[in-house]
């Protein structure tokens, strides 16, 4: 895959690091005596008991309530390996039931025929295809049910029990990491399944917002810290200041998950759309909210890894924009201030692909001139190229591309004024070239750029040193980008982005975007 | 349908007026001028204007959340007959695709052929079968898309956007209503289909429970009073009483229809399983909580027409159990005081019927002996019949059944201690047969009696003057059952009256069955 960070919408946005549910550490196993037997995660059989729950629970017509939360604790008290276990027989022993679907499919096939068949218009004919059209509501309705897998009354019951979801979302986590490695259709059709049922479950109808205060429980505010995925919270001053005047915090909760929320999204009520994170979060002092007229989104953040790929952040933004321009009449503004994750990553990608490019050539010299240079691009601008040298010491006849790469392998660059000024021309023009050009199957190849573009965003401004954490440096070369959503334009954009991939951006986007069109 | 009362469950307890939301009055319509035309709901393009939004709606990959609530905004404004217009039309516009099921159904037949007669076990084969595999489980995901009707993803919409279930439900109580006069297939199916979808989407695992107090908004409080079912609530004092000390009231909410319960239960906790509702709603003072080791569930009430059928008290009853057995363990006993809505409504047509087989009998004389007498019942023993007979002053020489027929053509029997005396003993037999012997397809006739029995529930006891409203008299004489929850059995009754219809019952209930069963 092309594109290293996951491949949907938050994706990349999660956190790395595994909640605590999803998988405990292995229990710890002393060299001698071997484990006792009673411990049920040291024990061979395990995931056989577990497998034994789910068979009782996957066989029943309505699975005992017992059997389930039989299953909930076992699962969970699984290493890695009995957990993939059981994973494997969920998808390949409780799949679609296909010799059946083939024998409803011949009967439907036949009464489809003979509906059709059917002539006369008298009242006998009437009521004949009255009679026929029934059975064949009747058999498309059982088509359904057979072409469900025999584990979809398993998930659903395991979805209605308390805690079920949670179950369900840690089973999804660990599926995902599954699939990473062992990428076979049985289990693919079982995350799919699992996937669309999750959908509907976490429909926007079923979740509530909320605002989330000072005031809310700390079992609640510590979940907020260590979800958290863009910008770290430092400390309890950090939180305070988030949560308080000029910034509002923002949670979607679903009743089976109570004092967690599925995502949460950090907003800041500023006069202008902020160009840095540093004013965002640590300039003080806040603005007065009665001066604000622009609401910057400025973190977004998912608890549950087994949700990827689920936008409801999508629905969340839809709900606070709302909410804000209801209570804040004076906000007419809404913009992100959004981290950049993959352009670090992309732009070393290819600096090293057309140094590779320049080396064969060399090395083959002229003859076989015109055959490789089809793939070479011009990264850098004369001038561009000019001032990187300007800015080194011992360039050692080294090309502008090899000098860039070789300044982008640590952080150290920041620190020197003549180099920051060097980079800052080349790395912007590429930023907005990376985030408004770049593509993966049509769309943006930037996994943050893709998830507001296809909520209706447009990219509107790139802001040089907006984010100078270590993180920001390595990830984007401390660029960050404004997304602004312009309210009247959001389904016209949010259609044209899905349909065809437009991307929309602002002038001063386009114009970096002209330059490059024009050298390449 | 013998079973007069809407067939499933709670359909019974649901308020027969309708939900302010349900349907609007129809405009008032001045005989003359003619409306205005620009009054949508009087104008005859009213419907037409809603089936465009419906077009726009489900014609959409994604709907336009405009479209949706421009649909929901002029569906509620149709009078009756514009919203059967449009309802028919989501029904027979936006079916099933068939011939796509078709052209699917013949592709998957010809690839699932040919993977069942791929052979081999060499590393090619084993690539082949993988390959084979993944079109199947993609075809088989392909169909279940084609064989949802097209207005599937319409609904799903509706759903996700605001205020959008709680169109669904109206939507829902309207189809309920023209299935009754017009039960034509397409209209089933669209009703069986967003019955499906409402029980996903209302899952347990999406409500709150919430216990209501006298703290609750009076908005809240104020629907509690609307849609009491089983003992309409008199006064705020009335009120007061059943939210205080002594009594309980939970409701099953969804975030989507904020500030109203689904359904509510209410429980007075006693010494002991109550007799009469006199004593759970007048009887001063209530218990002492500590001194209670009863909990006495005396009414459920559903307020949206729209969910009949599905099946939300089951878990509301679950809930309630559970918490209350963690928050009070010296409660020990669980049962309900329920009314018996059947009783009299089956008792009035078996007179009918019986005197009617009796005239034609007597008419026809003995030409016909033994030909409709098969037909004949003792309804009523030897003694029952001659108190009832020492009760009336003058009989006329009618037979006792016919005197029955009679004096329950009125409440009045109760204010004579005579004939209320000569009642008891025929009355409190026939309604334990009514409830433990009478069946349709297989289950409980009463519909109360059914859902608590099909919860895994027993019927404990039978009172008499148990509820001596009007209501109470006209519905079942009076009488009100006792189901009672043993904790241990729940999952044994409620699976062995599924599958077999088995009716668990105490011995007093058998004895009168005993009985009944000696004279027939």
């Amino acid at each position: 895959m092309t594109r290293n960070h996951a491949p949907k919408s938050l994706a990349v946005l999660l956190r790395a690091r595994m909640h605590p549910d999803a998988l405990p550490s292995p229990p710890p196993q002393p060299p001698s005596p071997p484990p006792p037997p009673t411990d049920p995660a040291a024990s061979p059989t395990a995931a056989a008991a577990v497998r034994h729950w789910l068979h009782t629970s996957a066989s029943a017509a309505s699975p005992p309530p017992a059997a389930l939360d039989s299953f909930s604790d076992g699962y969970r008290s699984l290493d890695r390996g009995g957990r993939r276990e059981v994973l494997r027989s969920l998808a390949a022993d409780y799949d679609v039931p296909r010799a059946r679907v083939r024998d409803l499919m011949r009967q439907y096939m036949s009464v489809a025929s003979a509906s059709a068949a059917m002539g006369g218009d008298d009242a006998e004919a009437e009521e004949g295809k009255e009679g026929a059209a029934a059975a064949l509501y009747r058999m498309e309705r059982g088509l359904r049910d057979a072409l469900r897998p025999r584990y979809a009354g398993f998930l659903e019951a395991m979805n209605a029990q308390p805690g079920g979801l949670k179950l369900l979302a840690v089973l999804r986590a660990d599926l995902l990491a599954l699939l990473g490695e062992e990428n076979v259709p049985a289990l693919r059709a079982l995350d799919s399944y699992l996937k669309e049922k999750l959908v509907t479950w976490l429909s926007p109808a079923a979740l509530t917002l909320h605002q989330i205060t000072w005031d809310d429980p700390a079992s609640l505010l510590e979940k907020i810290v260590a979800y958290e995925a863009v910008h770290p919270i430092r400390n309890l001053i950090d939180l305070k200041r988030r949560l308080g005047v000029g910034c509002r915090c923002f949670g979607y909760f679903h009743p089976a998950i109570p004092g967690e929320p599925l995502i949460f999204i950090e907003v800041a009520l500023h006069k202008d759309m902020a160009a840095s994170i540093q004013e965002v979060l640590w300039d003080d002092p806040p603005t007065p909210e009665s001066e604000a007229s622009c609401a910057l989104f400025y973190s977004i953040s998912s608890t549950q890894p087994g949700l990827s790929g689920i936008n409801l952040g999508k629905f969340l933004l839809k709900r606070v924009i709302d909410m804000l321009r209801r209570d804040m009449p004076s906000v007419q503004i809404f913009a992100t201030l959004s981290p950049i994750p993959g352009f670090m990553q992309w732009l070393r990608a290819k600096l090293a692909s057309q140094i590779k490019l320049a080396e064969t050539e060399s090395q083959e010299g002229d003859s076989l001139e015109g055959a490789s240079s089809t793939f070479r691009e011009s990264i850098l601008l004369a001038d561009e190229e000019k001032m990187i040298h300007d800015a080194i010491e011992h360039a050692h006849g080294k090309q502008g591309i090899e000098l860039l790469q070789d300044i982008l392998k640590t952080s150290q660059w920041v620190n020197s004024d003549k180099l920051s000024a060097a980079l800052k021309s080349p790395l912007m023009r590429l930023c907005a070239r990376y985030l408004a050009g770049e593509k993966i199957r049509g769309k943006a190849l930037d996994a943050v750029a893709n998830f507001h573009l296809q909520n209706g965003a447009m990219i509107e401004r790139i802001n040089w040193m907006a984010d100078q954490s270590e993180k920001g440096i390595q990830q984007s070369g401390g660029i960050m980008v404004n997304y602004l959503c312009r309210l009247e334009k959001i389904e016209e954009y949010a259609l044209s982005y899905s349909g065809t991939g437009l991307i929309h951006s602002s002038p001063s986007i386009s114009q970096y975007l002209e330059v490059t069109a024009i050298i390449e």
